[in-house]
């Protein structure tokens, strides 16, 4: 596992460098508020999973400009929505530290995610290819009502698993998915290699958010940066809840209900929810789940020769599925 | 004036109808509340100006094609801008009707503005013309910062002409003048055309930004569907008040301030205010910057023939100063 996530480390060190510059350098605000509000979302230990995959996925297809201004589009879009979406969760803590709305105000924390939104685009208008711009504004609608629906059914116990995976699919996979395909299409790349990897980041979102979804039962409160539960605490049903509702029989599904419904439940109830989530499958299915979409996404990168990019793609692929990236 | 009025709207009611169809057809939600709450919106009475002056200069540049659907660009990110921006200033009413965060809530209004702003690009994207994406995603973000630059400036006596100008020209200025440019673009006109139509847009924008915080202080509230004084009880100070109490002399100028500072003061206050705006010129000051303004813009238009178009932009100019458009 350590041993995977160096491999990947030690190999992207230099992209990430190059991103992380380009992340200050584009930002041009011309309001001090607005780059220490940017600033408070964009460096706090994001992992910059989405301007990275948009450089290797330029790159594996022969891409030989430079592509890290155009990725920060993917960044920028990212934080655009963490801040609107924070604001709209009522959620404190984020990777360890107090939510930008909760420091700037949320009157702030809507105009900057604007702003944010704002730059993504006008950098898309840069490159001059009205196919990527297309892109990029389907993903902000998809995204915008991808949450929406998610707060329409806050706390429905009866979301069932295709309106679980539109969502997460909208919310989270369109984005990554999208970042795949303007690499390609940056490229030159022909539509069957864009496609492919429109398959391979389409397949990896949703594997990643399982994942997400996954550690929120699962992972260390400490090294999560925010406490266990909190996507229920939130109404948020993911699918290892799902599927547990949807196969607990009669009075476990009633008893769990009850503490889902009431969204400040104790951790004797919490501890309850996890015995179930075990005992009816719950994490198990969203596991497996999961480790298919990788599976699928890592076929998709059939079309490519090996290469050392090829393989970054793969073992990136195999780390989402272990842990929050 | 009703003359003038007349004149105009016999002239639009063609392009104004396909406005409103266009308006209807290009939203495309998924959702139901979103499209409940874009429709709150966009059709409670606004006038359609935005999307009426790009067809206008689209065709006063020659363009033989149908523009009214790159027209509701227009109108989308005006929407956008006001739900996102009722909700930072806290307002209850719009148009004489609750406005849609207090009715969706204001999750709602946060996503479903991010929507529209999607909408508005994706259909930037559709026209295929990096330079009009281009645009558009600089309004954004000008919007964004003007918007911010006004919220951190709440409640400051100290505000200067200068910086109310700055404040205006990107909260409002600038969406009208890139209609006015973008109508230019798309019929391919020369540049010093498209910039004569930018400084056309841009010099309404401003006259039209001041016209309406002239409302504030001057108009009949049941007409302007909100109660006077509205701007003042948020904070926000406009060219009449800075200009008057830039010219009161001390003891005056002490209690202008000691009554704006406190935001539930009383009619009889707000009358004070008035008499003091009378008296120091800041109604007029503003009138008359306004009126230069407009003069501005018809001059802009000299570059054209005489045409119905050309005399349909000169007659809006005109009506813009006179009242809320």
């Amino acid at each position: 596992m350590d041993e995977l996530k160096q491999r990947i480390y030690s190999r992207i060190q230099s992209d990430l460098s190059d991103i992380e510059s380009a992340l200050h350098e584009n930002l041009n605000p011309y309001l001090d508020l607005v780059s220490k509000t940017a600033k408070h979302i964009l460096f706090s230990g994001g992992k910059r999973l989405r301007p990275l995959l948009m450089v290797l996925c330029a790159r594996i297809c022969g891409y030989q400009q430079n592509a890290v201004k155009t990725s920060t589009i993917f960044e920028y879009l990212h934080a655009a929505t963490l801040l609107h979406d924070d604001l709209v969760d009522d959620a404190v803590v984020r990777r360890g530290t107090p939510v930008a709305h909760s420091v700037y105000g949320n009157s702030t924390a809507v105009l900057v995610g604007d702003f944010l939104l704002a730059r993504a685009l006008s950098i898309a208008a840069e490159t001059g290819r009205p196919e990527v711009i297309k892109v990029i504004a389907g993903i902000t609608e998809d995204m915008s009502q991808g949450e929406i629906h998610q707060l329409m059914r806050k706390g429905a116990t009866d979301l069932s698993e295709t309106e679980y995976l539109e969502i997460i699919s909208r919310k989270t996979a369109v984005l990554i998915q999208g970042a795949c395909r303007v690499g390609a299409l940056l490229a030159g790349a022909p539509e069957d290699v864009a496609a492919s990897l429109s398959e391979y980041g389409l397949n990896l979102g949703l594997a990643f958010q399982m994942a997400d979804d996954l550690l929120d039962y699962t992972a260390d409160a400490s090294v999560l940066g925010k406490e266990l539960g909190a996507d229920l605490r939130e109404g948020k049903l993911t699918l290892p809840v799902i599927h547990t509702l949807s196969k607990a029989p009669g009075d476990d599904a009633v008893r769990m209900e009850k503490i889902i419904k009431n969204n400040d439940f104790s951790n004797q109830d919490f501890e309850t929810l996890i015995d179930m989530m075990n005992k009816y499958g719950g994490i198990r299915y969203t596991t497996n789940m999961a480790s298919e979409k990788i599976k699928t996404a890592k076929a998709a990168l059939s079309v490519f020769q090996p290469s050392e990019t090829k393989l970054l793609l793969t073992d990136i692929a195999d780390y989402a599925l272990n842990r929050k990236f």
